[in-house]
Parts: C-alpha cells; sequence; structure tokens
C-alpha cells in the first residue's frame, strides 16, 4: 500500500519540538520524526531493533557510548536494548526510523 | 553503531542501472537502492516484510494492482508475498528500502 503524507499517519509529541509520525506493517514500523532546532530526544532504550537514515538537517546522536554528528544520508542500527539519544544544535532534523518489531509503546 | 556510506555496505547490481547497497542488524535490513533514469526494478515478491521511502528522484511503483508515480518523502508498505516493482523515466529514483527479517538473498 501507499501512504499519504501526513493523514495516513499515527503523529506523537512525546517532548516539545519533537514530533513523531508511525505507520506499521506485521513486523515493521516506519517512524517519520521531525526535530525543532535546540530539541532533544532524552536518552532510552527499547526491545525494538531500530534502524534509521537522516532526511534533512543535522543531529548529534549517540548509540551506546559513540556520539556522532549526523547529516543528510547518515545511517545507523541501535540493537535491542541498547541506549540512544540526541539533540538539535542550531539546525532541525529530519530521520526516518524502522522499527522491528513495530515499537508497542507507538502503536 | 554509526555506518560510513557507501564502504560499510555490501553493493549489488542485480540488473544494469540497480545498484543496491545493503546493511543488517539482527531483525533489520536497510537497502539504499539507486536507479538510473530509464531502468527497472522487476516485478518480483519475496516473504520478508518490506517498508520504503523514496529519498530523491521519481519512481513509477507498482503494489499489488496499484501503480503510482511516487517522488521525495512518499513511502510505502509492501507486505509478506506480495508482487511489486517499479520504473524510472526520465528521472533518476534514491529509495530507502527496510526489510525484515533481513532479505535472505541480500546477505
Amino acid at each position: 500500500m501507499f501512504y499519504d503524507f501526513p493523514q495516513d499517519f499515527k503523529a506523537f509529541e512525546p517532548v516539545p519540538g519533537f514530533l513523531v509520525r508511525v505507520v506499521s506493517g506485521e513486523r515493521l514500523m516506519l517512524s517519520h520524526v521531525t526535530l525543532a532546532p535546540h530539541s532533544e530526544t532524552p536518552l532510552h532504550r527499547h526491545s525494538e531493533e531500530q534502524m534509521g537514515i537522516m532526511l534533512d538537517g543535522e543531529f548529534e546522536m549517540t548509540i551506546g557510548d559513540e556520539t556522532r554528528f549526523l547529516k543528510k544520508g547518515d545511517m545507523y542500527l541501535v540493537p535491542a536494548n541498547t541506549m540512544h539519544g540526541g539533540i538539535t544544535h542550531n539546525e532541525h532534523a529530519l530521520i526516518l526510523d524502522a522499527f522491528s518489531p513495530p515499537r508497542e509503546t507507538y502503536r
């Protein structure tokens, strides 16, 4: 199926400046994330595996004990139960994450 | 972990003009696809579920009995064992696909 954005997506704003829009299949969830400048996804972990790509902007991301400054096209893997999070500085960030299984707290 | 592109990716060219670069976790695989203008991903199906996003360019994609002309930011779901494929016209296409489980034939 093809999705119409954003109307087919379920939207959340877990913290101000951090907007998440998700769609799910049986095994996969896509999460379209918009982060305003000077906002944060606090360090957290979950049992679902996560892989993602920077669609636009800039994001200083930490996975486990490694931190990198990400730009458009950069990709990463967050293994299950691994601490991760990040912050934006003067730029916004647009990120696409895939989760498997679909993230329970977002369904 | 953070990936360096393209050196951390396993590359394939299933048909000329159709370049695939993949990385995998335990449950997820990301597939970074570059299609030259006037090229094709022939209709096919597989047991892995697939979700994707258009990163750039244009792609005329068929999933089951539905065909759409996709542009940057468009997203879709290919349920397990569903026929799908597509073509480019005058533009190239850059696509990011997620598979779960990781696609056996790409590992």
